[in-house]
């Protein structure tokens, strides 16, 4: 299939890498910065531009992979008649499929894979959950069949429900990586080298592939430990962002324990 | 080398095992409840008491393993003249050596295996940082090849330097895990199975092998994109806690990638 990227972004990036690796054949790679484009053309060995108005006609699949705030605008510059055949996806796990509906798109769906991308970092698609979504309902086996191409673990979700997933995903990795970055904030301060956590980090990932998160729970929090809270937050004295998180999450995982949800 | 176990916890029944597993000698397990202690006498095939008054007298080694709350109290009830010649450890990240200073134990240390334990879920110790501190200094030496005969990675720290890093673990695991626990309550909600972030999850423990956590970071909070974040928060509208949380630790992600640490 002849494709055309619209980015080139964290996840334009590996999404690139990985089709390419599927067999895919990349056209076109744009990015409105000129160092981005030519390093990801580069990588997937294809021409790129860095205006909407030279991007190719010739592309089956239009994949824009661009910042939420600007997809919209994005998608009315690119829609013009010569593309009313093709099909457009977007990438974005917090964007509905409505998001087409102001340039008049028929042909549009979602395509997005659930992971925290880098650049620099590729990363395996094999086991990565791809969610996928279309406007008419006779796109949705060529989604499905591409998502396959890399994936085994391949969804249908509707954008009602795939928004809830995007806020989990926020919990489960940004949120998750940012408690490992005041993690490395303490240690810094100490001395510390940050690889003595990631036996800890990585038993604490592990532990929930056998057992909900709220059984897998340790620490002085969900044992309430007032004492051991009280020294915590006194070493935190003078990084009053970390400690009003300290005293936030230790009650939140107090409330959780004791609520009525089931595992 | 001949083992009391005092306490039956996530952690003792977890360094027993290893210890055990090691060829070490344990003579007997304390737990103040019966249930907890014949389990753990079970496993390690060796007697068990639920009275501190029938320790045993013979130990070379008092491993003491119990809230930290209480610990002091322990050692007081344990320390009698007939045990003047033995070493007493405490496993508490956050209790410092002074603690073993109201029972007057001469002979005292810590030991302190970083890592997250449940009952049932047996842990590797092979790459799990053990940390030693004894009073004497030549107590040390026995403490760290014990350590050594359980892990590859074994530290002396003193107890002012362990408490910060106790208190990274917690942000490094029971924050992260909480950030686990909230994505599977809200994927609950909606019918989502939790199994699908466990891939998230994994890539976001495994990045930081690679990267600084503040390099790793992805996600609306760190791009400061409102219009997601906005969307988010709407979606919490009946879970408070949750969005409380979602606001505290997204300005926190922010203001770490503005600060002046290095990475």
């Amino acid at each position: 299939m002849r494709i055309v990227l619209i980015g080139a972004g964290n996840l334009a990036t590996n999404l690139g890498r990985a089709l390419k690796e599927a067999g895919e054949n990349i056209i076109q790679v744009y990015s409105r910065t000129e160092e981005s484009a030519s390093a990801l053309a580069a990588r997937l060995d294809c021409p790129y531009t860095c205006s909407l108005e030279t991007v190719s006609l010739e592309a089956e699949l239009y994949i824009v992979s661009v910042k939420d705030s600007v997809l919209s605008d994005v998608l009315v510059s690119l829609y013009t008649p010569e593309r009313a055949d093709a099909l457009f996806v977007h990438t974005a796990g917090s964007m509905p499929l409505s998001v087409f509906d102001r340039a008049g798109i028929g042909r549009c769906g979602v395509f997005y894979p659930m992971q925290t991308f880098s650049k620099l970092r590729p990363v395996d698609f094999v086991h990565l959950p791809v969610f996928v979504e279309s406007k008419r309902q006779d796109d949705l086996p060529l989604l499905r069949s591409l998502a396959v191409e890399l994936s085994a673990d391949v969804y249908e979700m509707p954008s009602e429900k795939r928004r809830y997933l995007h806020l989990a995903a926020v919990f489960a990795c940004n949120f998750a990586n940012h408690c490992y970055a005041r993690a490395g904030q303490i240690l810094q301060e100490q001395g510390i080298p940050f690889d003595v956590m990631l036996p800890l980090i990585d038993e604490t990932a592990a532990k929930v592939h056998g057992m909900s998160p709220r059984e897998a729970q340790t620490g002085p929090a969900v044992r309430y430990d007032r004492n051991v809270m009280e020294r915590h937050l006194e070493l935190l004295n003078e990084n009053t962002d970390a400690a009003e998180e300290y005293e936030l999450l230790s009650r939140g995982i107090h409330a959780l324990r004791h609520s009525g949800d089931t595992d």
